[in-house]
């Protein structure tokens, strides 16, 4: 019913590829996998689940715009965009939604640049480096918001 | 008539929601309410108002491209982009056309990433600071350089 | 009358010379040319003006603590001091009054030394790049904030 | 049984305060209370738990060293050590056993100095600013640890 | 026929006005002449050419991403996104396709930020400064891989 | 009796060898004549002294938790560990109590790395290269501190 | 009579405003008690007292010229000056007396560029974060080092 | 004839072990061979072929002096020079010839301090990355720049 | 006569202690016997010689901006100010007459903050560490200007 | 005999693992075989030996101070804390006694931040990369500046 | 006999002074007997002793390269060419042979530039600091790695 | 006659173009119209005059060394050397001999690696931005030297 609370779940650039390039790097789990395993959770928590892939910057700024209206938490992987983006940092700030940050490998022991996120500073928590299961993880994380504002 | 001149005003990033949300800092005032004005002072200035917003960098980089037809003066407000956008400082250059660079704040007295921009170098003057009335005194700069060019 | 507002214009070191030497690059109105059309201004707009010139650091501090007597905007081109003096930010904050700073030329597209400002951080807001006009600008600045305050 | 797995926790200096200081930034919830929420979560997963606390860099990698012998996956809290012991990462490094780095606030909303962390590049992953509940994802993510390698 | 080998060429922001705006540094060749010329020596090499411009990062992400299906080598200018988008860097990344770089200046006789490519790291090879000659010249040495993995 | 107030002095590692080694630069004066001349002062002013040296992190950090209970004012002396611990300063954060740093030489004529202090941003005051005499001032201001809180 | 020793004490730019501006930030006393304390001590230890305020650079450099002749110690809290001025520093090598360096608030809790002094390598000691009594801490210094040179 | 066009090839330090030594990295083609290679290709457009090899940063230097006599392009593999001589920069900007410079791997995607060149600012243009190959783009950007100066 | 060339010395802040302070660093020669040297070099060489110190940053502005009627050469020693003053720096481009930058001691052999200069970029020559034989060789070579001018 | 010298080996954190874990790497030697074959050393050239090992900065710095009473040269590997201690670094100082650094491994072939040393400056000499055999060539090193000072 | 293992010994730039000038730094001992004392070593260990001086550049990289031949481990002190020379790193690198650096004075306690080596990032070991036994302990450490490749 | 004192002038890379490349910023005059106008100065003051040029950083390296025996002064123009030379630095170092650093244009205002040098720090003096005119000013200040010291 309409007072189910809703997660939105935002992929950055790329993450379409999931599963389908660089497995042995990222593993073979596809990102259509992942979205199963979250509608899975989503409805044992019995909340809403909104699932988005963009490669675009400004699309991704739309959907954290249109989120203001009917979104509870949102789970963001920026991906590439961490690093670049003060745009998707600020669509976040005017969202006024808590957003959590997630990444499927450890940003930190890759390159340099990888180490700086524009987006950390203004999420409400950051998780990072367990694959898959960061994504899991981000949920649970999610839920315990949601359940603490009840 | 088609000898009146046109000045083009650019918003960038995340100001569609501008008096929507964040209206502690960024004031009340709608981007409706902003162009409300200007075609005011159009009006009675007698030139042409093209009103223009988008969150995406492609966009923003057609929408000068295609300036360089029936525009003479272009007021930007580049938002988030000012800090990050090298392209949109490169279609600035290419269009040929003087640039007015606007803030709603004074980025100076925010976060340390927002003090350097990549459009001032190339724009012709700067308004930072003023609220809306940094739209208002940006436009009257514009109608400057469009009578001293005469 | 004695309710009439009061603006003051502090124009900082090497400014005295505005209009007699390097008119290639700054134009060839003088600072006596601006006084002249800032008193108009002023006096359309029922307002008083102070006008200043300084090549001392310590002699500007003075009149900007004398300020807080009577004055109710400071509208300050700082020059060179732009980018040395922290003892004109402190007097700026010491004083309590909006300041406006204003700079004849775009800054940002000169040195590297020059692209930093210990002013800005502590304005109001900031016009650059407008010759002139900069100072016009910044003077309508300074009515809307007296207006809005009134 | 002897065949069950253990988690060893690990907490750095000034942890021992809290819930008793500054309660208003890091909540009313003590270490202890912690301790107790975990073994909860332990007990129902059926693996072990060590949970240690020290103000001592020393002490916190000889902790380290006896897991070695019989400690599967290790969640570490360096607190202020995060950001300057080298030799914790090191112990981490000789140590072999999966290391989960967690923080109760988000490390990156606070001080620069707090932005850079040792012992991220070698954990497996990173969990930040979800508050007491930073520990309990932690602990999940050190069960699907454990559960993927049995 | 099918088994015909496809060279994709990614133009980047801006280049569309290539030769219609800043001739005296760019040059009078348009984009459709560079097209053109490289339509020649792809017959003549029997290759088959695809040509393709964009000012959104979004756009260029998914070209290249498309091209995983098709596509031998691709010669990429990326403009302005060289110095900002880690997101096309980690395209070419997953794309798992030789790509080459090439730029019409000489980008390291430009401005400081032009001097650092989030590319370059990422690209088989780079050919910058010849101006239309650097497509002829990355075109030959796309040929050139073509043939050593014949 | 038990209203009296109690000033905690810590002193850093190193200290313990004062006026015993590299008397030509730190003077002949021991750690044990200056506890000698702080209990002097303490009798006189009604307060009770309590004195401290270790040349471990940990210990101090303890030391620091413990005078939550009972100690008014904190003078400490941190040495080497001024420059590395962010350990302490949280220490000094979570302690909610005054605390009054000091040096016995100049550490700003000292080598470059020992300029930057982590413990002076979370000092009340800083008191530096009076030799023995920065301890006497800092009793002093710890004196003041009381009194005025009294 | 003419055997007294002299202590200096100069006060640098906006400092003349003490207790009449920002009285939330410095408090409510003004630059005038100060100097009354100041008296007060000094005639409790028979020393005689110079008391200096100016905002210009050169005047203060002129006054530690002048020192030279009669003044036995300086106290100095150089204010915005102490994070630009060279020739201050200069002045204080060249007048050859000792120089103690106080600030009312701690400078080291402040804006960055507020950390660094061009004075302090130079000083004999430093004294910051007290309030109107770091001048007294100072002053007690100038004694013990009169003395001590007594 | 003596109207035929020369272009000198210079090859900077170890290169003369090419081939002979890491020929898992630089491949097994010797110096001998690219110069066989460029002389045929030299004869088949009908100009002169110099080539050249030293480890010395002198005789490199002494090269292209007299170049200036005689030579009308130069391609230099600047090898470990391109990050350390000034000295090969100044001579080509005063021997006034086109220069090409060209390295056999990606210097980008090598050790940090190998990104850094002296020589591409003053260059014409530069490739990188081709192997053996660069010598032969290189070779037709230079019969290029004959021709069109032709 | 009127038709001989004037010499501006200019010396800033502290200069005047010069032989009377810091003997062993700067020798016993007192700035009024170098000003007799200069005079008697003007004599020689039949040129008018000006001579001015001042403590004051606004004063030598003044001081250079008066020049612009009557000197031909200005020589600066502006000490201190040469690595704080960018008004000064200002004042020299206004000023549009040659000017020489001298320095009694090498300034590249003394600390960090002295090596940068904000004159040397705008200076015709520099002059640095002959002591005073500094002021001869930068008045011998302000003698070799006018000369090859007149 | 009493009169026999005594060399102190200081190991710091994680070395008593060596030859334990991450043999691939450091070697399967243990530092208990280490000390066995540098009592053999000692042995033959009638020096004392005293092998010491902790994770702990406070307890290495406590044993550096018991030193100055019977050791002659320390010889330290102090791991770890080589990059973050100034403690240990001050301990030395104080300690005046000659102090040779020893690494296993190359530091400089490692992370960046391992390449910087607060020991090494303070240090008599410095050997670094030759595995168990850099105790040995230390040891030798020792006896040497014994038998020099003998 | 030729199944004797050899040794080159190369020395930088201003090497050949040793012991002629700056004795009071370098001491009395000259290359020529350093050459003696490697030579006694050599003897006594059978192995040959190659001993090399140069201030070029190019002359060290020629010799590097001909030990390809005949030489079994390099020891080099590169003298300044340590922190400017990347050529002769990469001859290092290409001529495959294990070198130990090493320096008579510890460069760590030097200037600033000389902190950084190019060397010792692919050197097998560092010794640093000895005096003339720095080639002694290095001619020991080559032979133990001669012996242990047996 | 032998008791005659002697002038070493050494001209770094690129300077034997002087007077024939680059016209336009160096002037016309060649180095061999400087040496002739040095040995008129020369023969005028009674001392001798050596004049050097060289390409390579080595031979410039022995000619310093040489110098030891039979030269007063040193006089060079290190050109490109000057910013990457450590090994002449120490050749200056080592022999002991007065050098004054000379450059024919005004290295501050040109790029920004051009404004290190090496050389600085150890001259007695600099002499740069007078054209042909800064060797005649060196050459005075040698022959000054030889005079102070006579």
């Amino acid at each position: 019913m309409s007072d189910k609370k809703t997660i939105l779940v935002i992929n950055g650039p790329n993450l379409n590829l999931l599963g389908i390039r660089e497995k042995s790097i990222y593993g073979a789990e596809t990102l259509d996998s992942i979205r199963q395993r979250l509608e899975n959770l989503a409805e044992k928590n019995s909340v809403n689940l909104h699932f988005f892939q963009s490669n675009s910057e400004g699309a991704i700024i739309d959907k954290i715009h249109q989120a203001r209206e009917n979104v509870d938490v949102i789970l963001i992987n920026p991906a590439a965009y961490t690093h670049t983006s003060i745009a998707i940092r600020d669509a976040i700030l005017s969202a006024g939604i808590p957003v959590i940050e997630i990444h499927l490998s450890n940003i930190f022991s890759r390159e340099e640049f990888r180490h700086q996120s524009f987006i950390s500073p203004v999420a409400k928590g950051i998780i990072s480096g367990f694959g898959v299961n960061s994504y899991v993880l981000g949920f649970l994380a999610a839920i315990d918001i949601i359940k603490s504002e009840g």
